[in-house]
């Protein structure tokens, strides 16, 4: 759990990725000697802050955003939102400008529901900010901000140690409107013909899918996959034997909305353990969740 | 009528069209013989579960989508919509899960408006449900649920008859956010240079636009198609003498959206028959906007 | 001011944008000749009605749009809205249908919002109508309808006097919810590798951003442009001397949606002057700021 609490405690909300991308370059470079198979890296100007990892023939790409959610500073000391970010006041949230480090307190206007903060001096305009991590663990379970989706890129690295085939693809601004996805799925489908995918990123507990009953597979959120492939999807599932949930929501959305809606004919499933206390600092995900994650993700990109 | 009748029975939601795809695929196969020419037929898992006919050189496109709404089933007895379906307590709702055959009944909240079904088992999460069909007519009138799209898909059947020029297009997900227009527009534009459409759907009756005064087209929607391409199209409706109406409307979409949105410079304009009861199983269109339609695509086919 | 003031006059709400694209390429064809570089026009029908103006090597695009809000005659006589106008009772609309010119008044229902206009006669339905344009000047500032973003045409068309290695780009919809900018942004990336882009655009006087004080440069509006790309137009910016203020919205979006959400690694950054009244036929600007802005341009298509 080492590597998921680095992944937590480094700020990087939609539009300031770059610091985990530079963390995860140097993962991979030290990490993959070790791997199964050795990647092709695929980074740079031309994939802005994304990675894009390429293992063997690849049939299948697994995508998990690096972004999370956060708050931009406005004027005097007026708060914006990054993504969709709980607000409770009291939150700690931290960040920099030029006159150095940040650590300051939400507030919330009881009358209006404004964001702002209080700190010891204003903050600079445009300054972004993320939630203060507080990395807990007990035998079984985990709790932070920022598990969504840290824990999906965590389980996309684990899931690189022995992945002989397949792509894995860190995306951006996930949280906040996407914009990544598309040149990342033009480019994956006209280098590789690559079509499939899977959305590694974490979903909510509901009265329908609970903690610590494995991995949820979502059959639809505010988006439809094509049936067909999410069948398949369900096959492999159960015939594995792995604990596993079946989601089915009005709501919501992921990476995959970006691929329903790009001009690839991509089919796209949203596969990932369910959280606890959803864009809070305290997410929590069951430990039994994250395991049938990682296996689940293993049976896929071998079978698909 | 009795293509019609079987087009509206066929069950095919955003995301599960297969059906319907084999369905079209059969019908093109046996009947393309006996049209005035025979087109190359697009069809695979290139295109997922569209289909492309390609008649002689053409220079436009016709969209008609394949898809209807629905309802999927959530938890214990809950439904989400799938697109926007009416939803009235009682309604007949049809389906099929591992279990077998499905017919059960709408229930709709009194307070919530939180939508659900009464039927003698717990039927499987996920599972599609569509509208009953009950297809009626008059001398003057055909009426059942998925008169939009399947009198827009029949048209385009009847139009391919005599076609000599020109692309017939068969969509996904129109009903539910679209995702297959994007990649079709783009391979129909890389390969044939087409970037003129007609959007082959059914609209409303409303102040403006009457039951039984002709085929609307349409002005504007929630967007506005370019006016210089809307202008020939009035004219050609025009100097055709064909039975029209002009529709101006500040909401809703069609196909025409994912053509506007996407990275070619495809000109579109929605034509199609206005119907009453929208989205309930109670759909109903006159016959001659039915036979303006058709012969609006006829005219307008040859001269775009 | 006067070739603004001829750019105010000329109406072209979203759809109907070819009379100015018309004006554009005369007054381009006039000009260039005394422009420092003579640029590539790209035009026709395989842009619409956009124009792309391609000088020495490009490494950034500047963004205009050319169209305006406004408002479509529907039934009896009602008016829907093209973008997102303001609407008092009162404001003078002028327009053109096949029964001549038209000057009428536009009228909202007190109880439900609705829009209507008087006149003389019936309107025909789909009939664009603008803003009659009221241009006025004062020593400091400048007034009419449309400076957003007429005044981002007339400071891209100043900085082709100078420039030396750069995109003009004018494009279309804006206003509207766009479709040109994904197909101008697959060309430009395609043919000359650019994905540095200004939205040349004009943006709102708030508590944060005051008239007179500069031109703005928004560091986030409903979406958030790349920190990294930001950051550097920020020091380019501070580096110049050039007077300018930082803008940071929650809210409000441009041309640069299309950019975050098309299929290519653009950067964006909106880069404009502020205006008060916004959506009005009383836009106003302060002159002071309109030199900024175009200083703003010039150096930053130098430095980026």
């Amino acid at each position: 759990m080492e590597l998921l609490e680095a992944l937590c405690r480094l700020p990087a909300p939609s539009g300031s990725e770059a610091p985990l991308t530079a963390f995860l370059l140097e993962y991979i470079e030290q990490h993959a000697p070790g791997w199964r198979v050795q990647p092709r890296v695929l980074a740079g100007e031309e994939f802005q802050d994304c990675i894009i990892l390429c293992f063997g023939q690849p049939r299948t790409a697994v995508f998990a955003h690096i972004d999370s959610i956060g708050f931009t500073v406005r004027y005097g000391r007026q708060l914006v939102r990054i993504g969709g970010p709980d607000a409770e006041p009291g939150y700690r949230l931290v960040g920099q400008d030029s006159q150095g480090a940040i650590e300051c307190t939400l507030t919330v206007d009881e009358q209006t529901g404004a964001l702002g903060y209080e700190f010891t001096r204003d903050i600079e305009r445009g300054t972004p900010l993320t939630f203060a991590c507080d990395f807990r663990q007990t035998d079984t379970t985990v709790q932070s901000c920022y598990l969504d989706n840290r824990l999906g890129v965590w389980t996309a690295l684990r899931l690189c140690e022995t992945l002989e085939h397949g792509l894995v693809v860190f995306s951006c601004y996930e949280e906040h409107g996407g914009g990544t996805v598309k040149f990342l799925a033009k480019h994956i489908y006209e280098t590789y013909g690559v079509h499939q995918a899977l959305v590694c990123d974490i979903t909510w507990v509901t009265e329908g899918v609970h903690a610590g009953q494995g991995c949820a597979i979502s059959l639809r959120d505010s988006l439809i996959p094509r049936r067909s492939y999410v069948e398949r999807i369900r096959r492999i599932a159960r015939e594995s034997g792995i604990a596993h949930q079946l989601e089915v929501e009005g709501s919501g959305g992921s990476d995959g909305k970006e691929l329903q809606h790009g001009a690839q004919p991509w089919d796209w499933c949203f596969v990932g353990a369910p959280e606890d206390n959803v864009h809070t600092p305290d997410e929590l995900v069951h430990k039994a969740d994250i395991d049938s994650m990682l296996r689940l993700y293993q049976v896929l990109m071998r079978e698909l």
